[in-house]
């Protein structure tokens, strides 16, 4: 529940299971990215739109289908007795949204959004937990057009985060259910499991006493994947699943993939360099029609975003049309960033030592753009280490003294213009 | 429930009451607005911090006291069986955040935050409601300097968001609660609610068995304010209260706020001509122990922020030291800055109609900054009108053609260098 080494007093004011704090160092991080990505996505006509913080549990599951109790944090609105919920996913929200105060605008619309989501998490320790996410959703944008614009703005997204390497893993969502859907429905549930976590031993199993070319075309989806360096060719995955999905639903959802694919490394080079081919892909809510992708990157062992279209979710609210987004999950982009070495710093702050002329010294560096406290002469280094501040400025009898704190890199020391800045305040000395 | 021009659909998918969705332009302006007050915040060393979206009860009734069930939405987290809620004030959270991780750091401890929190309704329509806050705490520093530091900071980040008239209207939480203290609880109570509500006669009618010096400064509290043009003077305020307050707990807190008073127009001369004095202030969370403030502009007809100063609040999270803080309430700022005549306009924005070089054109105005879309030629204008894209460029044999949307002022039209942009990238024409 707690870190071994945070205080005693984190025991008696615990925090919910799966929750946490972010403090001052991470929240700018945070921040730094939600404002990078949402400004690279709003540069491609895409406008902010923010749903409220919770939402009825009847609205959700329009949405999502029936929600397990236990995946879902659900409260009683006293005043009206009304379930609600806190969402577990934004796409609902803004589906209703959409369907509700913008439907009759021209298409496509193009929204984005940044918000927290509550999740479970998935493997082992099934807690829920809160996940950051800044997203994008093209509605009335019908396949390729549509799945090809979301999929660049996905990557350069990244990109204009800082992330210089990733890779968009891209499947359909038909390839697996068609397979499955003649299936007994609970069979076709554990299969789906079972292709999930790539369990080809357990796929065999399960498929036993299952007709014959379906069973092929289930047992192979896990090897059918490639298109990266090292990879298979994707002209040879294409190769072998076309016999094995004849005859199904399969065949329609492999034609249509194949085009994306071919059209995605025609328009935009560095998506196809990043793009990774995966027909056994099953991850992800169930809303998806067409093309699925999820974004991945080294380090966080986990998607660092995820998309798709889902040309069916806007006709349960009352308005439908084609769509397609995808959402980067904060926490995941910013550990990828930090594995590969890209941690930005805060800006610069200055703490300025208690003198005659602080007050001024501190208006005027504020004018200028830059953070600035005042504190105490005796204890300003110690307060200025503790709370990251990177400059301080001290003025003794002996003149002006501006220090940088921390691991500062001494030859940039008045790169910033801060102690000529005091100077003029202060006047020479 | 829903506004009489809302289309049908918004009857078949209902948000939760009180709640509501924010469309482009407003969520355009919510953002533009917390940018400028936490940008102006950090400017004076405070660090922003993210606490959790939910949080124990028994963490937020340690610091708010007990909670009413109908005040606080709260639901079972069904792994741990505990009890949360949705935060009705941050306050409490940062407080539990600071003593569980920040408690070693040295003083004082300056950080902001931004967040929406879910709070009751006041007056008859008692829903609850969503309300963004962006806010300060400021801990371990003691009055007046603490407060004072608050307070120029609330005033500061009010104009620099650009409202230029506002009030901030001063009072002490010891006045009133020395006086009523004496008083049984429950009639202590409702003295209270009637002193909220500035209702004299009820005031009176409540006080006709107490001791008569309690009764009288009691009644004269909602007559005790001034300091403002065209009001009672501070100075006659203070020295008619003095010996209505002799004898009492009042007494010191009357001294506590003359002096604030007198510093804050010492120190900030805009801070002082805003400033308003209010003996009969008790509006606001239990928690306030000195100062307390709220902030008041034409438009909203409810404050747009409140603040003061809670000494006690920390120590119910074992880590006893001052603390002094504020929150503006995001929304009514926004209300009270459009009854001022200052509404932003979202940054321009390009729609290029379909053409041989659209896709280069809307590339290199992204790359100058400019928001930009490509859209087929034929309905570009009506699209770029219902989108409320400020410039369309349309390339046809004619040449190139630069139309401002929308309520345009026609001189300005290439003032962003739009015209020229783009024939560079077309080639001259």
């Amino acid at each position: 529940m707690t870190s071994p080494d945070s205080p005693p007093k984190a025991l008696s004011h615990p925090l919910p299971a799966g929750m946490r704090d972010l403090l001052p160092e991470e929240t700018w991080r945070r921040r730094a990215l939600a404002r990078k990505v949402l400004d690279h996505i709003a540069l491609h006509g895409y406008r902010l739109v923010t749903p409220p913080i919770f939402e009825l549990a009847e609205v959700l599951e329009r949405g999502l289908g029936t929600l397990d109790p236990s995946d879902v944090l659900r409260f009683v609105e006293p005043e009206s007795g009304e379930v609600a919920a806190l969402r577990p996913d934004m796409t609902p929200q803004i589906a209703r949204m959409v369907a509700t105060r913008l439907g009759r605008e021209p298409w496509p619309i193009r929204l984005c959004y940044e918000g927290t989501i509550v999740r479970r998490r998935q493997g082992r320790a099934r807690r829920h937990r809160q996940v950051p996410q800044a997203g994008v959703e093209l509605y009335g944008a019908p396949s390729p057009e549509g799945d090809l614009e979301v999929l660049r703005l996905a990557a350069s997204s990244l990109r204009a985060a800082g992330l210089a390497h990733f890779v968009v893993d891209l499947g359909h969502a038909s390839i697996a259910r068609s397979l499955l859907d003649p299936l007994p429905a609970p069979l076709a549930a554990e299969v789906s499991d079972a292709l999930a976590h790539k369990d080809d031993a357990r796929i065999r199993a399960l498929l036993t006493g299952a007709p014959a070319p379906l069973a092929r075309a289930l047992e192979a989806l896990p090897d059918l994947h490639g298109g990266g360096p090292g990879d298979a060719p994707a002209a040879k995955v294409f190769a072998r699943a076309r016999p094995l999905f004849a005859g199904t639903g399969a065949a329609v959802a492999l034609d249509e993939l194949e085009a994306m694919w071919t059209a995605a490394h025609t328009v935009d080079e560095a998506l196809g360099a990043s793009l990774r081919l995966d027909l056994g892909e099953v991850r992800g809510f169930a809303y998806y029609t067409g093309a699925i992708f999820h974004l991945l990157a080294e380090g966080p062992g986990e998607p660092i975003g995820a998309g798709g279209r889902y040309d069916a979710l806007l006709a349960r609210f009352d308005a439908p049309m084609p769509a397609v987004g995808f959402a980067l999950y904060l926490d995941a982009v910013t550990w990828a960033l930090e594995s590969a070495g890209q941690r930005d710093a805060p800006p610069p702050s200055v703490l300025v030592a208690l003198g005659e002329a602080s007050t001024r010294v501190a208006t005027a560096l504020r004018l200028r753009g830059l953070a600035a406290a005042v504190h105490p002469a005796e204890q300003a280094l110690a307060y200025a280490r503790a709370w990251h501040f990177t400059h301080l400025v001290e003025a003794s009898v002996g003149g002006l003294r501006v220090v940088r704190v921390g691991d500062g890199d001494g030859d940039e020391r008045d790169a910033l213009g801060i102690e000529a800045l005091c100077r003029g305040v202060v006047g020479g000395a």
